[in-house]
């Protein structure tokens, strides 16, 4: 039997913390057996949860921490207050000193992201971490990212999303060649930023380990034109953030039309299957869970306002990526990746090498 | 009796050309029979089509031209070759030379942009023009722009887009201080580049005409937060078609899970009026064109492929901006704002007036 999968939950982030959190991790432990969990948070409220979830308390250990990251604290002060001491820095410690295999926390995206990227550090190859999101589709599920991590991207950095997005759909969907796709406001080859277009060169023509399909527009990500969309965090984070509300809007035009007429509520109770069908589609739950790509480990970010269904699909993901080894994927993508162009390298590449 | 409306159609824009676009100018002159058309186009085209529509050629005088602008046409492309002797082109001539107050074009977006931009260019005190989307909201509709004119935009512009955008919103919305957002990835005010929050910045203290309302997110689109969404052209057009493809991505789950069962399908018939509600709720065609501002002329861009009720709801926009004079006021809003800080004034202004 294979080894377990150590997850390091920080149970105090989240808008509801550990009364949401451990419940959570106790459903995805009913789905993987072979977990393994370390809780980081304050022990007394820990362990008043735990008193109703003896299976998932058989499976953890409760590592006390006095201070919490606020849902509004800004990065700096995240790092400032919550540096060593908090639930969510020590959960990203346990990773980073090898205790834990994946670190899960609700908590604030950007003081998560600004601890991770300070305790872990990018990988070698690696310029900047990228935060990944599963988008439901016409044809199944996609990956999208940057969706936030960092605003603008060079063209290095979007080719090297496109790997780690390859890598994660590898995992994830079981494919062996993943299409890849660059977001952009065009379809012909003219269109788009100079960075989109210096990437899509790069993906086209210098034997980067990627199926490169093309340039695609906000349409395709719905209708699943390719596995993998990438583009820079802004307008990934507000592509992402539109078609949540346009979720939204409609569901809610839905009900109203429903709720209508006397007919409509009758055809609507005739109908309730087919719509229970159709929430279960929406339901952005089942795809909550944004995965920080490009550190020297694995952090999974769940929405801070998941109910315990929505965690456990958080912590559901951070299994697979370590069961399907993801960080191995991506490491042996990059390596695999021929020496970057003139074009693509940094200044101090090219000056260690006496080239400038 | 008020002047009537005289509109420069672009008869040969499109994927159908006349044939589309004529009965859909009939249908809006039937909603505005005050409307006077200039049709551009192939003479003998045009006339047999409106052989079958005889009020509209009633109100229309055809003006024959023999080249036009290819759907796929680089805009570089489509100014050498279409420039002074397109149906394109001498529609948006018309607008310059005062013979038609707005041009309305199903033309490709990127050419009909150049020639507009080329043609009429911007307008004193803007420094370049924009395209505003209609965006049908939980609350009604919002006006989004840049959805794709150009790429990137300083604190400058995306204060100038404000200014446009109130003045349309007062026109369509007939709303007096209609609420302005500024689109960025965070409420918090450190999150965004630095051009947004400059704008954020002027828009609050400097005494710009503009009801402004803070940053808002990807999801208050739908949601119908603010009447105005400022955003630059990447980010805007990808939230636009984004939006366009979890509508219809949602559209087709809606369809499947009604036709999963018999049940379902009697249930769908009892709820088909409430279906029908949804349906028109849905409909991209109820809010279909781009408007052109920043320019000394207004243009309408109706979608490519919009059919017949389509192209007629971007010939009633085009009347509607005239009707309640668009151009007079965001010229007065214009005036009204007071002299741009040090800040945002060029270096060109800023010399002329001896302070560099």
């Amino acid at each position: 039997m294979s080894e377990p999968v150590r997850i390091a939950i920080d149970a105090m982030g989240g808008d509801h913390g550990p009364e949401t959190v451990l419940p959570g991790a106790e459903i995805s432990l009913g789905r993987h057996p072979d977990t393994q969990f370390l809780l980081f948070g304050d022990e007394a409220k820990i362990k008043a949860v735990l008193n109703g979830h003896p299976k998932l308390e058989a499976s953890s250990r409760i590592i006390h921490t006095d201070v919490v990251v606020g849902m509004d604290d800004k990065p700096s002060q995240a790092l400032r207050r919550g540096r060593y001491k908090s639930s969510m820095w020590r959960a990203i410690d346990a990773v980073k000193v090898h205790d834990a295999d994946v670190a899960v926390s609700a908590g604030n995206t950007g003081a998560l992201m600004a601890m991770a990227n300070f305790h872990l550090r990018t990988m070698p190859g690696i310029s900047r971490p990228a935060i990944a999101a599963l988008w439901p589709t016409l044809r199944g599920e996609s990956i999208v990212l940057d969706v936030g991590a960092s605003i603008g991207a060079t063209a290095k950095s979007l080719v090297e999303m496109s790997i780690m997005g390859s890598a994660m759909a590898r995992v994830l969907f079981d494919l062996d060649t993943p299409s890849v796709g660059l977001l952009n406001i065009g379809v012909e080859d003219m269109k788009g930023v100079e960075e989109v277009r210096e990437a899509a060169r790069i993906l086209k023509d210098d034997g980067v380990p990627v199926n490169y399909h093309g340039f695609v527009e906000g349409n395709d990500i719905g209708a699943g034109t390719v596995d993998v969309v990438v583009t820079e965090g802004f307008a990934g984070n507000i592509a992402l953030k539109t078609a949540e509300g346009t979720a939204k809007q409609l569901a809610a035009y839905l009900r109203a039309a429903m709720g209508r007429t006397v007919r409509a509520r009758l055809g609507y109770l005739l109908a309730r299957d087919a719509f229970q069908v159709l929430k279960e589609k929406m339901d952005p739950r089942r795809s909550n869970g944004g995965v920080f790509l490009g550190l020297n480990g694995i952090v999974i970010k769940s929405h801070g306002g998941a109910d315990a269904e929505g965690f456990a699909a958080a912590v559901d993901l951070g299994y697979d990526m370590v069961r399907h080894q993801l960080m191995a994927r991506i490491e042996k993508s990059l390596v695999d990746r021929p020496a970057p162009p003139e074009s693509v390298r940094s200044p101090q590449v090219a000056e260690a090498e006496g080239k400038t």
